[in-house]
This record gives structure tokens, C-alpha cells and sequence, in this order.
């Protein structure tokens, strides 16, 4: 199902979604950032088999993204919790919520909103800004090589047309 | 391998998951982001067997995200383009693209960085704001029934930790 040549394609995406790719584990996320952290919450709320579950909990307690601890002091039963790192998916999901909202939902409304705890207040959608706080489409946007790039991934970049047309323009 | 009871769900992630939670369908996103649109190049740079290719591709245009174009003015064959909705994607793109970057790439630095075409400047961090700007972190979220909710997705809503304590304190 999932790419094989991961390391191969120099990409962030690639080396993410090998994590958090699988239809499931997007939503067993979905599920902690609503508060589960038992097994059983998790398959109660989303009907999903149990060895599935297992398996998808193991991988994102492997990963960095879930961590196990003890549902008490001393107890031998684990429950799962977001880490910094699986907290900070909560952009995508909200991201992917809305977009969902904006293009599959049209009509009905979006099943869940997502506010600012203090004030009730809906966030903004989510979008790209320049540092310096400009809104940006999609189309004002271009790739460069970063620290990272391979020698593959300068070859393939240059590659863009959209990057050629700049060039040629200056 | 994907959630079977997504109408169930009544959430806005499964449905975009259902379109986009294959992790080859991802990283064909992005290569029509790098200006991919012939089968070719999509088959080329990411070394995809030419069957799933094809199956990825049609339930791409199928859903909207794609659309077929003639490679020129009266051309049997076609090519692939990023419709609005899929260009909409670009956020999710970036802000998983950063995440791996964050969190799974922090010692090589980021293979690719995204910038303003206009100004050549690195892209911020997606993140998420309230409407007048200020930047939330995860945990001054919470979530409420959208105009979408059903009754389930309501009585779900309600089980959520941080709603009760939110609800406790006023």
C-alpha cells in the first residue's frame, strides 16, 4: 500500500505520511485530540477492529507521535497520550477538517467546528502566510532546494516549469 | 485498509481521508504541485507501478482534485491538472512537509523548502490563528457541534474532557 522507496524520494511528505498516511491513523489521531486515551475509547468511538488498532497504536507509540503511560501510578494498564510531536499534527487535522468542510460538505455544514477554548470563537481557517504576515495562493507559491536537498532533489526541482518561467524572467 | 463506515463518522477528516489518505495519492499531489501533469512524469519521478498509477489518478479526478485536459487543442491524449480543490490542498502539503521536516528530519535539515515566488522568502510555519491573528497552540483548542453535526456526532462531542472541564469552570 504505502511507497517502499521512502528514504529514496527525499521528502518530508513521504517520511510523514509513512507515519500518519494510513486512513486509520489519521483517525485514531482525530480520536486523542477529542480526548481518548483507552483503548477501548478509541475503538469504541470509531468501530474500528481491535488488531487493527493495535497494530496502528503500536506504530504511533514506535514513532514518537503517541506515548504510553500508566493509567495511574502503578498501574500495569497503559493509556495513550499525545506528544509534542503528535500535538503538533493538530494544524493538519484542522486543516484537512476544513478543507473537507469547504469541498466534501458544502451543504450540511461542517459536522465539527473548532474553537478557541477561552473565547468560543471559531479559528481561522487554515492557511499560508509569509513571515511577515501576508496571506499567500497556492499559485503565489514556489520550491527551492533546502539544507537537506539531495543531489536528486536539485536535479528534479529544476525540473519545475513554474520555476523555469521565473528564471527566464529575471 | 480505509475506514468502511465513513458516513457514520459524520466528520470532515474520514471524507477527505477517503479521497486522499493513500499515501501514494499524497505524494501524486505533490508531484502535481512540482508541475507534474503527464502520466509520465507522475510515473517517472515517483517510480509508481503504472496499474496503481492509473487507479490513483482516476479517483483523483473522479473526486474532483484532478481534471483530464487535452495535451494540446484537439489532443486524444490528456493530461492532469490540479483543479481548485486540489490547489486547496497546498496547505496540507506544506504543513505536513514542515512536520516531517520538524520532527523527522531535524539533523539534515528540510529537503525542500516552500517560498513566495515573488520575493524568493521561506513560507512561515502553518499554523493556526483566530480569526483576528492570534496564534493558538493545541491545547487552547476545544471543539464544538458544527451546523453538520448529527446527533451522534453531538452526544460524541459532549464525552470530550476539556468541554466538561470548560463547562465545570463557568
Amino acid at each position: 500500500m504505502s511507497p517502499k522507496n521512502i528514504d529514496k524520494l527525499n521528502c518530508s511528505i513521504a517520511s510523514a505520511l509513512d507515519i500518519i498516511g494510513e486512513g486509520w491513523t489519521i483517525l485514531i489521531l482525530r480520536e486523542a485530540f477529542f480526548g481518548s486515551r483507552r483503548f477501548e475509547d478509541f475503538q469504541k468511538h470509531l468501530g474500528i477492529a481491535r488488531n487493527i488498532l493495535t497494530v496502528r497504536l503500536n506504530k504511533l507509540c514506535d514513532s514518537g507521535v503517541l506515548v504510553r503511560v500508566p493509567i495511574k501510578v502503578g498501574a500495569k494498564r497503559n493509556e495513550y497520550r499525545l506528544t509534542p510531536m503528535g500535538s503538533d499534527l493538530a494544524v493538519i487535522l484542522i486543516g484537512l477538517t476544513q478543507w473537507g468542510d469547504r469541498w466534501l460538505n458544502p451543504t450540511q455544514g461542517a459536522p465539527v467546528t473548532f474553537i478557541e477554548r477561552a473565547t468560543g470563537k471559531a479559528v481561522a481557517d487554515i492557511a499560508i502566510f509569509t513571515r511577515d504576515g501576508k496571506k499567500l495562493k497556492p499559485r503565489e507559491l514556489a520550491v527551492k532546494p533546502g539544507p537537506g536537498a539531495t543531489a536528486e532533489t536539485i536535479a528534479r526541482l529544476k525540473l519545475i516549469p513554474d520555476v523555469r518561467r521565473k528564471k527566464k524572467k529575471n
